[in-house]
C-alpha cells in the first residue's frame, strides 16, 4: 500500500528562483491529515484499482488543496496555519500570490503524469472541482460583507459544500473512475463524499463553540469573536430572529471571553447545538446510505469508520 | 480562418457569483492584440493542420496571458492597464486574486476541450511554459530588491525569456505539434518566438526612453521614473560602471522630467541607445533565421513580416 505521506515529502519542485519554490515545499511540509489523497487511493482500492495508476491524481489533490489554503490565508489575513506561520507573513503577499500561482500550475503537472488513457476524463472532473472550490470562497466572502439577515442558512449549506465538501467527493470520484467503478458507483461515492464534508463542517463550527481547545488545536470561540456567519450563528438566527439580533448587536462592545460566554448560553438557549449534532448525524447518515450501492470490503468498512468517527470527533 | 476576436467574445465562464466571474469578462474584454492565440493558429496553418483543433489552446493562452496580467498587476500595485482600472483597483486584492486563480483553471479548462489525442501531449508543454512565466516573475520581482551591480544583463535576458517570450514561443510550437510538425520543425518556430520575445521586450525598453508619447500609448521614461533594471538600465551600468552609478544617484531627487532628460543624455553617451538597437536586430536576424528550416508559404511569410514590423515599431 501507498506511503501518501512518504509520496508528498518525495515530490520535486524546481528549486530556483528560491522566493517562488521554497514557500510551497514550506506549505507542503505543514502537515495536515493528507485526507483527500487517502480517500483517493482508498476510492481505488475499494474498486480493485491499481493505487500507483491514482497517485498522481492523489498527489494534484493534496497540492491544489494546499493551494487553495496558501491564496485562502492572504484573502483572510490569517497569521498562522498549523501552528506555523503562513507564508504571507513569513514572506510577503506578493510571494504568497505567486508561489500560489506555482502550486496551482504544479497540480496539473502531477494531473499531466496520469496514465495517458486517464488524463482526458480525469482533467474535466478535476477541473469542476477547482471552479466550485472558488466559486465557494468567492461566497464565503460575500457572507462577510453581507447582514446576518441576509445570508440564509442554505446559502451556508452551498457555500460549504463547494469549499468543503466537493474536494472530498472529488478525491473519492477520481480515485473511483481510475479503477474502472461505473457512473452510478462514482456517484455513490461522491454523493458520500459531499455528505461527509457538509457534516465534517458543521462539526468544525460546533467544536468551535462547545470544544475542548485542548483537543480541538485551536482557541473556542474564534468564529463568534469574528462574528463569522456559521451553522452556529444562522442558526441562531433562524430560531432567535430579531431579538438574536439585539441581543448579539449588543455584545459588540462586550470583552472577547465575556462575549463567548454570552453568545454560548443563547445558543443554548436557542438549541443551536442540539440541531447541530442533529444535523451533523442526519447528513452523517446520508453519508453512510450512500456506501451501500458500493461493493462491501476492508475500504468501505474504512470509509463507514471514518465516518463514525467524525460524528464522535472532538478534534 | 478563425477570428479569434470573435472567439475570445464567445466564451462563457460561470456567471455566479459575480465577484468571482466578472473580473474575468471585464479582464478579456480588455482587448490587446490577441499575438500569441494568433501565433498557434498561424503555426497551425503554416503546417497544414485543422485550426479548429488548435482553437481551445489558442484561447488557453490568451486567457493565461491575461490571468498573468491580472495578478501581475496586484503584485505591482498597479493602477490602470491598456487604459482602463485594473481588476484590483476596480474590485480589490482579494478579488483579483481570487478571479486570477479561476482564470487560471479556466485556462485548463480550455485545454481539456482540445481532441482527446491532443491533451496528454499539450498539457505538459502548457505547463512547463506556466512555470517558467511564474519564474520569470519572481526574477523581475527579486531584480527590485537587487542593487544595479548585482544584476547582470544576461539575468535580464534570462527574465525576459521566462517572462515574455516562452509564452510566444510555446504558442508557436502547441500550433505546430497539434498540427503535426515534427520535433525540428517545431523547435524552429519555438526558436523563432524566444528570439522574437527579446527583440520585442527591449524595443520596449528602448521606446520607453526613446519612443514617441504618442505612438507608444504611455508616458515616456516610467521605467526611468521607476528606476526600473531594463536593458537600457543595465547596460548603461555595463559601459559607465560607478561613474554611471553616480551621476545616476545624483539625480535621485531630480524633478522627474529633468531625471528623465538627464538619464536619456547618459544613455545616449553610454551609446545605451544603439546597443539597444544593434541587439534588437540581431535577435531579430536570429529569430528569422529559424524560420529558414520550416516550409515556405503565406504563413511563413507573415512570421517574417511580423519580425520586420517589431524592428521598425514605434508603439
Amino acid at each position: 500500500m501507498i506511503d501518501i505521506n512518504q509520496e508528498i515529502g518525495r515530490l520535486d519542485f524546481g528549486k530556483e528562483p528560491k522566493g517562488l519554490y521554497e514557500p510551497i515545499g514550506y506549505t507542503l511540509a505543514g502537515g495536515g491529515k493528507r485526507v483527500r489523497p487517502t480517500l483517493a487511493l482508498m476510492a481505488c482500492r475499494l474498486f480493485g484499482g491499481k493505487e500507483e495508476e491514482v497517485l498522481p491524481a492523489a498527489l494534484a489533490l493534496e497540492v491544489f488543496h494546499n493551494f487553495t489554503l496558501l491564496h485562502d490565508d492572504v484573502m483572510d489575513k490569517a497569521d498562522t496555519r498549523r501552528g506555523r506561520e503562513t507564508v504571507w507573513k513569513k514572506w510577503n503577499a506578493n510571494t504568497a500570490i505567486l508561489s500560489g500561482d506555482e502550486m496551482l500550475i504544479e497540480t496539473y503537472k502531477l494531473l499531466a503524469e496520469l496514465p495517458e488513457k486517464h488524463i482526458a476524463k480525469v482533467l474535466p472532473v478535476f477541473n469542476k472541482m477547482a471552479s466550485e472550490i472558488c466559486e465557494g470562497q468567492q461566497l464565503d466572502m460575500d457572507f462577510e460583507s453581507r447582514s446576518l439577515r441576509e445570508v440564509t442558512l442554505s446559502e451556508y449549506m452551498e457555500m460549504i459544500r463547494l469549499k468543503t465538501s466537493v474536494l472530498l467527493a472529488t478525491a473519492l470520484k477520481i480515485g473511483a473512475m481510475i479503477a474502472g467503478a461505473d457512473e452510478s458507483q462514482q456517484r455513490a461515492l461522491y454523493e458520500y463524499g459531499i455528505h461527509l464534508g457538509l457534516a465534517f463542517q458543521i462539526q468544525d463550527d460546533l467544536l468551535d463553540c462547545f470544544g475542548d481547545a485542548a483537543t480541538f488545536g485551536k482557541p473556542i470561540g474564534g468564529d463568534i469573536v469574528d462574528g463569522k456567519k456559521t451553522f452556529m450563528l444562522l442558526t441562531a438566527y433562524k430560531e432567535g430572529g430579531e431579538a438574536f439580533e439585539t441581543q448579539l448587536n449588543a455584545l459588540r462592545t462586550a470583552e472577547k471571553q465575556d462575549k463567548i460566554r454570552a453568545v454560548k448560553e443563547l445558543y443554548e438557549r436557542l438549541r443551536v447545538r442540539t440541531y447541530a449534532e442533529e444535523e451533523i448525524a442526519r447528513l452523517t447518515n446520508r453519508a453512510l446510505a450512500h456506501l451501500s450501492s458500493v461493493p462491501q470490503n476492508l475500504e468501505t468498512e474504512q470509509l463507514r469508520m471514518l465516518a463514525q468517527k467524525l460524528m464522535n470527533r472532538d478534534s
